[in-house]
């Protein structure tokens, strides 16, 4: 951490400051320069806020020098981690894993019909909603623990893991009876009575950016799942708010190679909710892919024209089947492999 | 509602765009113009998400024309809804109530001393954290069940109202026990879960907009909770994330006279967290009374040179009664009354 | 100039730059933390890119000190600037002036018009549009030279000044010819080439921020200008883009207080940009004025239903009239003037 | 068009509303809804401003149907447009065409440096800048014509053809003379005398999307060249501001598919000042050729730690063979051909 006095800082304000730096444990290096004193904080700052020295008289800003999330970081961790479920699908280590399915889970011949789809385009990890976060309370809202077991039925049925949200510290324990991987979605992404339970359900969790959420503050909502003990966290891009009104949300592609320079966390796209429709999820997808990502969630639905949510973001398993080639090919290509 | 076909779109496709919107219960009204075909949805679109319509062959995109929001709506409640509490406080109806207080509960002394200082500026509704959403793991989380109990007991002392964030479904009951408003915090404005337990607990509810939300958004999520049959919401402009980074936020002054043209719920302003910096609190919480908010909600610390949080943006106790003397000019000038 | 080195860089790479730290005239002092290197580059840095640092091996990022504009910091002229103009109108120090006038010149008698409601409700600076910068190469483009005439003449029976657009650095002599202001419009904040022409005008400078420009950018703008030997700049917050969509853009009322730490030039509001709907307009400006604005421009037509541009952000002269009115009691109670 | 009332307009205020349409020359067609009447717009609403309805009273809001620009637009021109260059290099037409080459023309050895490599490389059009647009005065602004001189020889012994900012219409005949493809920066996209001057200038336009500018603005910008009668006009996005702070700007990847979509132009991707990191550089290009770019406009320096700018987004040599060796396998995996 850097404190950057102002320029009319006193000499005994400066003093109150490095006091204070050596009073929480630190060591305080003074330099003086033509018009502003700046004040190093040696030592290892992620635990300490930057407020703490904001507030002291004569500080212009604080600059933080380490990223606040160790845990999550590659520095503390180097190599790739990587994620492995019991059907023999991995998030992360170089391959391209794709978690596919429904939106939302509606009935159970629905989600049959879309999971034998994206099985039998390759995919080993079903994607499906049972409880879901809507904008609107009017808006279908999941089937709840029915649609777990459908889930997890089909799903066993047709040898795939089972990713699904969950939107609620209490039913943690319920979906990970269920749930291969949790996921906790762009809106709880700060909601960290949530991520303290995830953290301690023993499931591997899948985190997705808040749609308002900087790439700093993923890594440290990923830092409460970890410093639960749980060390199976992949992180997913899902897209941002801007100002561009074409499309949903806008992907931040460049997040992809900034977090696989960042952490050693497996990362993966959403080009569906990053878009927002059925057209663009495919040239989305194999830029995501492209840019070196571990994997996708894609939304496919048996007959998107009838969906209960996200129908026209939702792939049909024709649409999908021709992408699955495509990132095949782009795999090849990069010399890389696809599950 | 308004579905935009596109340039190409068939009779065909326009035949079952329109057989879909009367299937639903509304009345289709064709309207073919020269290079695109657009077909209204009469009747009360509300309930209906346009991605029902956006996936279906041939439809360029989908026009909301009524806000989705309806029981927050000033069409359907056009009088200023007006929170009262036991203590005489008031939020909404034309005064402006202020909200004043720590940041984080920090012990007893340290509420007293904030709680009885703004007791003094005139404030009668007393703020204060005993479960802090805070971004990193490793810091300050709180005293929980223990700071609300020194909040409902210092405000006794003082007569004053309490209004603390609840971040957690489970917790609604227990802080509802303790305080006279729940908040809800921005980073949980879309945690839906709690949205309807807070509509639940009986007690009035501070709801703040999401730093990445949209005032749609936001009436939205007040729809959470009125939908649960509790009407006392107020809403509260905090800041939200833009490119600009000399602030930590940057405050949406014009969602105030547009909140207040949508809406007669209560609105307040955050400007302490909105800037992120004490110095700035003053002139944006004057901007926020004089662009027509109900009331303000301001940190104020006894000592923030040594805040636990938030201690950049505390206000000590002589830079608030400066404030709230300049708040009564100000209201005096709008032709207002200052609680 | 801070430079964190990452957690690997060798010792060569150290000293390789803190060689070109020193090469470059500065002095370089080292501080080596438990997990990065940093280095102090002392010295007048604003003249230096930051990039400079950031391109050599074992550099992680450069952070700045100080704000990259000199000319234009309040350390380097703390007193409030005031452009005086022949007619007693003032901008800066402390009173609060307003320019007002329709956004373009349509015909002489729409601006007699205009002139005269705002003359009469007290304005001494006409706005109008004589070249206009549109979107669209589809809308009314201003009369060009003919408008510039009529403003001039209107403003000259009234007593008022003219402060009105400049689009292109050929045209800056003939506009400085009619104009006591020479207005550079958002779009033409990065348009160096014409900040270079209007520096070197002779005439005070109305400098708009750009719609997607930082303050920090907006500082180095008036800094080209500044450069020019030209001390006369005003500066202008007349809204940026955000994720919002229920107004044209954001008004950043944050940037009024900060820009007033920064800087000692004039700093106005454009609530009429800024909302892009009449009826936001007053509650907006008030604001600005309450967040410490030295003055506001505002759209003002005689017929707002008639206007070629800007018709549904103007107001009419009676609505203009009561916002003077507003205007005149806040100033009053902020214990400041307006004109 | 469609045009919405407010819930209370008056039949005087619809009546008002449909005279207006129809007196400029649109037919008005009505549709009254349970709680807002709306009036589509019949007839090519492009030239129209919606403004011209906003501000009649009764209105709540306009809705654009069709996109404002009119010759860009795919419907108007639906095969691809491609640019042929003397050289045998094209723009569009589904080839993966690279530009490369230096930020600024430094020197002519700096830049036979550069050419060379990139030639040896596969390049067939070179990049470098002559007349530099800087956020600072004092930044480095270029070698201005000598730069122009040098690129003409230095790309003519290499057989290349150039691509160089322009930046005030008076250069516009000037660059004209030496450049083969004149770029408009992302700055300068909203500067419609530049615009304008570009498009009769009888070359090709390379013009970069505006670091706040919506995709419906960049057409429209394009439409400004095209209205001059020039048709040769290549699109860049080159990343926007979004208030993620890790990288310089967000590469808009979803921007890509939808303006092929909307538009029949060729589009290009600039990694380099995208993202602001030599080392981001690789894998933010690979995602724009896989999204389905025409091409890429990437920064290199034959020593990119003595660079004059932009020395920390410039690849050297080696990392820029590296990279057109991938795109050369990318393009064939997506059976597409690289230049």
């Amino acid at each position: 951490m850097v404190i950057v006095m102002n320029a009319h800082a006193t000499d005994e304000e400066i003093a109150s400051v490095t006091d204070r730096v050596e009073a929480l444990g630190f060591h305080a290096h003074l330099s003086r320069g033509s018009e502003r004193t700046i004040i190093g904080v040696i030592g290892d700052e992620r635990p300490v806020d930057p407020e703490v020295f904001e507030a002291l008289a004569g500080v212009e800003r604080v600059v933080r020098i380490l990223h606040p999330a160790k845990l999550a970081s590659r520095d503390y961790h180097p190599d790739d981690r990587v994620i492995e479920l019991p059907n023999g699908a991995r998030l992360g280590g170089g391959q391209i894993e794709v978690m596919a399915g429904p939106c939302a889970v509606e009935s159970r011949e629905q989600l049959e019909q879309a999971a034998s789809a994206v099985a039998t385009a390759g995919v080993r990890i079903l994607r499906g909603g049972a409880f879901k976060p809507r904008t609107s309370p009017y808006s279908f809202q999941g089937l709840g623990e029915k649609g777990l077991l459908f889930l997890r039925e089909v799903a066993d049925d047709l040898g795939m893991a089972v990713v699904t949200e969950v939107v609620s510290p209490q039913d943690v324990p319920l979906v990970g009876e269920f749930a291969d991987i949790l996921q906790v979605g762009a809106r709880n992404m700060a909601n960290f009575s949530l991520l303290k339970a995830a953290g301690g359900a023993g499931r591997p969790v899948l985190l997705k950016r808040g749609l308002g959420s900087t790439i700093d503050e993923l890594l440290q909502a990923a830092e409460y799942i970890l410093s639960q003990g749980n060390d199976h966290v992949a992180l997913c891009e899902r897209g941002i708010r801007t100002f561009e009104t074409s499309t949903r949300f806008t992907l931040d592609i460049n997040a992809i190679p900034v977090l696989k320079q960042l952490t050693s966390l497996p990362v993966v796209v959403d080009p569906s909710h990053a878009t927002g429709k059925a057209e663009l999820v495919g040239p989305v997808a194999l830029a995501g892919v492209a840019a070196g990502a571990d994997g996708l969630l894609v939304e496919v639905h048996p007959n998107p024209r009838e969906a209960l949510s996200d129908g026209a973001q939702s792939l049909d398993p024709e649409a999908f089947a021709t992408l699955m080639s495509s990132v095949r090919s782009l795999a090849v290509a990069l010399g890389r492999k696809a599950a």
